[in-house]
C-alpha cells in the first residue's frame, strides 16, 4: 500500500448503476473503506479469480466499514459488453455490491474512470482509506491474506494520515 | 452411459460456426467419438467448470480419435448472449475447438437442437458414438474420472452394439 | 498403456495387511482391473493427490470390476513410517481400501515389491488388467480423465491380448 | 478476536524444538504478533489447509514483525506421532518456520500447553498481541482474508490495549 503522501481518489465517472438506488459518489462513504473492483464481465481473471475475492470482502467485512463497489471499465469488446449483457451477468453471478459502467470516453476505447486512475487491465483493485484518499491500484489478483491485511490496516488507521 | 438400444443422434441445427472454416454435421465424424459440450456462455457452472473440462478432454484425446464440439444453446438473456458477444468470449477464454450457435427457434426462447435433444439446462456433456447414436447426456457437471472411463468405453467399441 | 506385449505383473510381497481379513494376493483378482497405489505416508504429493485419487477410483468403478489396493512402499524414514503410524494414518484419512506393508528388503532400503517392480519413487499408479498382466506404471500424479480412461480401457479388453 | 480484556498467554511447554537453534518462549517475542498454529502431524485438515496457511503467514508478513511458530499438540495416536515421526514430516513437508512439541503430561493423553490453553483440537490458530497477550484462539480453518485481516488489526495497535 501507497504510505507516502496518499492523493485523493479520483471521483468516478459512471454512466448507469446496478444494486443501488441512486448514483453513487466517492463522497458518499466517507469514514469507510472502499475497495473498488475493476472488472470486465468476459475477462476470465475477473471471474475466476478477482470478482469472487470482492463477493469474499462483502462477506468478511462490516458494510458500515468496508463498502465494496464494481466498475466495469470497458475497453475491449465493447461490442459484446454492453449494459444488457452486464446486467445479465451480474444476474447469473449473483453479485449484489453496487456496479456501476465506467462512462465510455469521447474518443478512444478507454472509459474515463479507467484512465482517470491510470489502470493498465482489469482485474484492478483499488483500496480508497476513510478519508477518500487512493492508498492501494494493484493489477491482477493477490493472495486473500494481503488483501485482508490491506483492508484491516486502513481500517485502523485512527486519525488523518496527514495529521499524524 | 445408455446401453439399450441407442437412437441415432439428432442432427446440429447451427446458425453460425467459430473455429472451423466450413459447416460440420454428424456426418463428418463418423468413424470418431463426439463430445458435444453445450453451454451458455454466461452461465457460471459452463464458464467454471464445463468449459474447462471439454478443453482437458480436447487435450487428453488424440483428435482423430474423439472430436469436441461447442454448442451455444442460448435459452436466456437472449440480448446479452449475441455472436458477437459469443466471438469475444471465444478470444478471451481461448476456446480452439469448433463451436456452432443453435439456430434460434421459430417461436420460443428454446433453440432448435436444445429442443431436439430434450436438453434441459447448460451445462449438457453428451457422447455421441462413433455411429451416430446418442450415448450419454448428461446435464451439469460430472467428474473427470467418469468422463475419461466413459468416452474410453465408446473408444473401445469394435462393433456396431446392435451387431453384437 | 503397455500395448506391446505385456509381462505378468510380480507378485506383491507383503508383511502386513490392513482393511482386509486376510492375506491378498494377484490371483484373487484374476477377472477385475488392480489399481494399485504405491504411497508412503509423509509423501506430500501421495498425501495431497495420489491416495485421494485412489479414493476417486474406488468410489467411481464397481468393485467387481476394478480393485483399489494400497502399497506402503517405505524407502526412507523408515523409523517415521512404522506399521504402528501406518495403521494412525489409515484411520485419520479414512481409507477404506486394502492396504500393505511392502516387504521390507533383506539388505538396503527398497522393499521388496517396490524393486521388483522397479518403482522410482511415491506416488506410483500401476494398472493391472484381467489377466494379471502389468499394463501400465506411472510415477507421479496424472489426471483424473487419463487414469479413468486407462481404466476403462482394461475393462473393455474382451480377451486376452495375446490371443488376438 | 477478543477485544475484551485480554489476558496474557500461558507459557509454551515444550520438550523438544526444530528449526531453531535455542528453546524458544514467549518473551523472545514481545513487540511481534505471534501466529501459533497447533497441529498433528497425521491431522488432515492441519496437513491440508493449517499448515499452508501457516506458511502463507510466514510468508506474507515480514519476521520481524509476525513470528509464526508451530506446536505440536499430540493427544491421540501418540505411539504413531513420535519426534522421529515428526522429523521427518517436516522435512517432507518443507516447513521452515520453528516448531515445539507440546510437552507430554504427567497423566492423560493432553499435552501440557494443549490443556494450559484449553485448545479442543486440532488444527487450532492462535494470535498472540505485541504485549504477549492472547487475543484469537480458533479451532479449525478460517478463511485467509479474515486471518490476513486479524493480524493487521493486532500490528496496527499502537499501544498497550489496557493503557487506552
Amino acid at each position: 500500500m501507497d504510505r507516502s503522501r496518499p492523493s485523493t481518489a479520483p471521483e468516478w465517472q459512471v454512466s448507469q448503476w446496478f444494486n443501488t438506488d441512486r448514483p453513487l459518489a466517492l463522497a458518499d462513504f466517507a469514514g469507510r473503506v472502499i475497495a473498488l473492483h475493476a472488472f470486465q464481465m468476459l475477462c476470465p481473471g475477473c471471474v475466476q479469480h478477482g470478482l469472487p475475492q470482492a463477493q469474499r470482502i462483502a462477506r468478511l467485512f462490516d458494510a458500515s466499514r468496508v463498502a465494496v463497489i464494481g466498475l466495469h471499465t470497458v475497453f475491449e469488446h465493447h461490442a459484446a459488453m454492453t449494459p444488457e449483457a452486464l446486467a445479465a451477468f451480474i444476474h447469473e453471478y449473483r453479485l449484489a455490491f453496487p456496479i456501476g459502467i465506467d462512462a465510455p470516453a469521447v474518443a478512444g476505447p478507454i472509459p474515463q474512470t479507467m484512465a482517470s486512475y491510470a489502470m493498465q487491465g482489469t482485474p484492478t483493485l483499488i483500496l480508497i482509506d476513510r478519508w477518500g484518499r487512493l492508498r492501494k491500484q494493484s493489477l491482477g489478483v493477490e493472495d486473500d491474506m494481503r488483501v485482508g491485511a490491506d483492508i484491516a490496516f486502513l481500517l485502523a488507521e485512527q486519525e488523518h494520515p496527514d495529521d499524524s
